[in-house]
């Protein structure tokens, strides 16, 4: 097989800010596999915490890893992503590699992903993301992100400000007042909250009908998870989980993990995650960083799978480069075109 | 999709005796899978320990289920394996129908199933077995079996002898003396063992050279996989790990898990424990129980990601009903023909 890689800036309609920062685009790299006659196609987008992983370094890294690809199809997704492991390369580019190399084989079989999943296709209504802002900003984004995307959709409202958990609050407070009837809130502090803080802010949002938490307390303090093993509200971790490996080590600690294509390296590796979450007895959520609907594409295959669905980036892009991936009350509607089932637009 | 089923006896070359008793034939089931043009064909083995699994009890519960499969097509294995088990079908029943899906999959795309599951199809060599014997029929038979298969299998004994353990040593004494150059050996007591047996028996057989020993104590008796807790050989859970959930249960008392189709259900689910394994670091093995080699021709399938390979029962069959799974260097040789790759004799 043969890789092909370029770089692109992706704008935000909305800068997003989460208590790590705000962020008003990204570049991302787009990855074409190309063996006989057919092409598969994946994205990957940078990720911001831990160990860094950009655009540039991912690219670098998947152009020293083409000589170790060259003798191997696209069929060969173990093979693949034990290359790409071996070479060291960084979970956002190999899940860019992993999903181009399903989309080849989709494409090459003529069926959807999904279909060779051995799923429907059929997704549960995604959340979308308001950021940390003040309370009036809130209620205008609620108002704002309901008004286009219509009915069906829940909230994750972003928390953990580093004005602190006052904040939090008021801005709860905010977005509840401004829900339309029948919509859910859910939260996520991103770790902004500290062991102390963290298990009244669960109890204060239980109280107030948040459906759930996300990390809410440190994913780089060993410790600071004690506090979540008694929870007052389900608790999904996300920055505590990369990979499967991570979720025997999390399970006392949570209800949920949250997934990802770019911190666990693709959709295979996140059909793993899923069903060991399940062995044991955790519920899963899909979710993403800044990414095109390629590759939340590729994360929405997996839908029928997973229990809360949080693929939203792609609607806050100026110029989503894909297409293909529709939203019908509230749910991606995976193609039944083959691959991923998304073209270059 | 429409569903036909068949029964039939399998008789063994040479009678079977393990822990619990001895088996010279068994009824299994046959069961065909019919969506458009397109035919795939799936195997139930009996199981006779724990709630007994028969080809009859099968069949019965399969076609009580065809209503509820008729609206589905074998693409949707997820959404059979849903309705199979909300009906309560049994395991081995519910793996007759799953490997028969991926075989229809593989068929209606026209690949086969180990290049769908993304894996190359390469295997590593198999283990053959001997059944509990006295010693002098245990070294006829070892004689046997190796002129039979060729070099590169490893021996697994059966121990756990109802005559007690200094039985076992004597039988194990007999078959190491007996095996060719560079042949290995490894040993499955079927839980026969008592807890206050197995610790001495597995530093016993460590210090003679042994690969691993397979179920030491009974899979029924809670306490008793307490004396696994450490392990002078490494050891591999079989009875008591029937599907993913029992992975984090046993992960403190072994060293790896044995995987079979007719235990947990199908190819889906044999997937779904090795990732459940590896994010623990455990090992994995794929056994059988009296299969065809359209059975063992889908448990083949998977071998790339299994560590130890016990795929032997077709060996053992008088007529064996199906064709196209070969063997070389004490390898399985996984068919690149569509589906399972094995068709009826």
């Amino acid at each position: 097989m043969e890789l092909a890689c370029s770089r692109r800036v992706l704008r935000k309609r909305r800068p997003l800010t989460i208590s790590r920062g705000t962020s008003s685009e990204t570049e991302n790299l787009f990855v074409e596999v190309r063996h006989g006659s057919t092409v598969g196609l994946g994205e990957m987008a940078p990720i911001g915490y831990g160990q860094a992983q950009t655009a540039a370094g991912a690219e670098a890294e998947l152009v020293a890893l083409a000589g170790a690809l060259a003798g191997l199809e696209p069929f060969s997704l173990y093979a693949v992503e034990q290359a790409a492991l071996a070479a060291g390369v960084c979970s956002a580019a190999r899940a860019a590699l992993n999903m181009a190399c399903w989309d080849w084989v989709g494409r090459r079989v003529g069926q959807p992903v999904w279909r060779l999943i051995g799923v429907s296709g059929r997704t549960a209504p995604t959340s979308v993301t308001v950021g940390i802002n003040p309370p009036d900003r809130v209620r205008e984004l609620v108002c704002e992100l309901f008004a286009e995307v219509g009915p069906g959709v829940s909230l994750k409202l972003k928390l953990g400000s580093p004005e602190g958990v006052e904040a939090d609050k008021a801005s709860f407070e905010a977005a509840r007042e401004s829900l339309p009837p029948g919509a859910t809130i859910r939260v996520d502090a991103n770790g902004g909250w500290s062991d102390s803080d963290a298990p009244a802010m669960l109890r204060w949002l239980a109280e107030r009908g948040c459906d759930y938490a996300e990390q809410p307390v440190a994913f780089d303090d060993a410790g600071a998870l004690e506090c979540l093993r008694e929870r007052p509200l389900p608790v999904y971790l996300d920055e505590s989980v990369k990979d499967s490996s991570d979720v025997p080590k999390v399970a006392p600690f949570c209800d949920g993990v949250n997934i990802k294509l770019m911190k666990c390296g693709g959709i295979s590796e996140a059909l793993r995650i899923v069903h060991t979450a399940r062995a044991h007895r955790l519920r899963t959520m899909i979710g993403c960083f800044s990414e095109s609907s390629l590759s939340i594409a590729a994360a929405a295959q997996l839908s029928e799978l997973i229990d809360a669905i949080d693929l939203d980036s792609h609607l806050n892009l100026v110029d989503d480069p894909f297409c293909g991936l529709e939203m019908a009350n509230g749910c991606l509607v995976c193609s039944a075109g083959p691959g991923l089932g998304v073209l270059p637009r």
